[in-house]
């Protein structure tokens, strides 16, 4: 087993520190706020119960998974005799530059340092650094201990025995990997979010569909084939021959369609009085807090079901 | 309860006669074909067994749904005193005006004609009929008795009490209606389905990502929380502050991306080479339709969980 730091204690770094603590790892949280690591094992203890009633920590009882997490008061602390760094400092180029510097000044040399940028390349931030080669983004989606993907993306610069070390790591923690051959912004899975966002936004703002229908296309359409099968396989099963015997049939359809995506709204225009009040409607501000626990309740009972789905009728 | 015509009875129309007779309707297929109804029948009889395994008859038994299903030799007999007509003929705009005469002249004053077309516009068919106000598009996502999902889409001059009395119609066979305001070239699921594969075929064009990689993104990553959730009710739940406070964080990233998602590829170009090579390696031409058997197997699996995820965590 390996041993882990977390770098960035808030949101996503103590996620992080589930995930890895969960596949046998010691992981040792750190941040530059002082309590900030002690609150946050305080919130992962509460998190290990629910896992643990849906058969989600991969055979450990939650207090084995709370022994192996560690705090740190320096950052050198945290990063003595670690094997792989997860870094989780602000979405700001100027801050990840720095870090980055200490982490390669400090870390031990065989280190993979990991960035969780959604949105910076890794190339923004690494340049300088003396271990640029070990360097990369390992982008989750919050919550990664119940949502398996997530992104590792190279700079140019980045030693390929790293990013396939990486890929292992994330195997064995039981996550799934997309390994992107090359940067580019949005990576995968934000570039995608945001195809089906600015359509999204389009319908409801030309007047087409309310917002509801869009999500009742997806959660009761679309996504229920994509939740296990993805797009591409999608396609592949839903014509006789194929994805190509798909695409002869239905290419026409979608070109037809795709000039008039090319013009995008403005998200925060005047379309967004129509969805905030759509959305606050149906859910008061003061009861998003509350929606976002059913929504990690959802997710869990989904990965349960996706595991038993998995085993019982194959993947 | 009320009378249903199923008019043309293969892929499409049998799908939708197991979502109406389950419903409680009684439900005549007719085809140009004609052991087509019988042989619909035949299929549907073994459907309605696995379904009852997973507790998806509502209540009924697959015998009992099996009662309601009819066949009829003549056009004129199928539509005798129906309610409601689902037509399903092949996807060519000179066969549905034919059809659609047919049905305008033959079927009762009241009954509502519905045609399942994916990518006609109800108005290039119906615009000549004298009962025109009582025509629309009801379009499923296969299989509709397991993607609650269905498009309602009037033409310009379809009755509102029509479309209101469709919805309704749908709602209690337990489908989630999307209602369109008005008609538009790939409705709503389509158009979101092309905006998310434009980007999926980019990727893997330009090199970035696999299909694997992509299906990864989607399958274990964003639409997990879209299939129970959709993606406006996801990002109102990604920010603290709701929808309002995560387009004023984000929005940046998706207007920075957006530039280089105004490009498509030909999907049928040199991409499809590489597409079908990683697609057939993990699935031989030859497993398609067993792959196809698994599909529907995992779907049936996935209504069962939604169900009980509804009522044991709330919708």
């Amino acid at each position: 087993m390996a041993r882990v730091a977390i770098v960035g204690s808030g949101f996503i770094g103590r996620a992080w520190a589930i995930s890895y603590a969960r596949a046998g790892h010691d992981v040792v949280l750190w941040d530059t706020v002082d309590d900030a690591p002690g609150k946050a094992i305080d919130y992962i203890a509460g998190v290990l119960a629910d896992l643990s009633t849906h058969g989600l920590l991969h055979g450990s009882t939650p207090e084995q998974v709370r022994s192996r997490l560690f705090t740190a008061e320096t950052l050198e602390e945290a990063l003595d005799g670690v094997d792989h760094v997860q870094e989780n400092t602000p979405e700001d180029v100027e801050v990840k530059r720095k870090v980055f510097q200490r982490l390669d000044a400090a870390a031990p040399g065989n280190a993979v340092l990991a960035s969780s940028s959604s949105a910076i390349l890794p190339s923004k931030f690494t340049e300088e650094l003396n271990g640029r080669a070990r360097c990369l983004v390992v982008h989750p989606i919050n919550p990664p201990y119940l949502v398996p993907a997530a992104e590792v993306v190279p700079a140019p610069w980045t030693d390929q025995a790293v990013v396939d070390r990486t890929r292992e790591f994330l195997v064995c923690a039981g996550h799934a990997p997309i390994v992107m051959n090359k940067e580019l912004d949005g990576f995968v899975m934000n570039r995608m979010q945001g195809a089906l966002l600015e359509e999204a936004f389009r319908l409801v703002a030309d007047g087409y569909a309310s917002i509801e229908d869009v999500d009742i296309g997806i959660r009761e359409g679309l996504a229920l084939r994509w939740s296990f099968m993805g797009p591409f396989e999608t396609i592949d099963l839903n014509a006789p021959g194929g994805v190509r015997d798909y695409v002869a049939r239905y290419q026409g359809i979608y070109e037809r369609i795709f000039p008039s995506q090319r013009r995008r709204v403005d998200w925060s225009g005047e379309v967004m009085e129509q969805i905030e009040g759509e959305r606050r409607k149906n859910l008061p501000a003061g009861k998003l807090v509350e929606r976002q626990v059913w929504r990690d309740r959802r997710l869990m009972a989904l990965a349960a079901h996706k595991r038993r789905a998995d085993d019982d009728l194959g993947k």
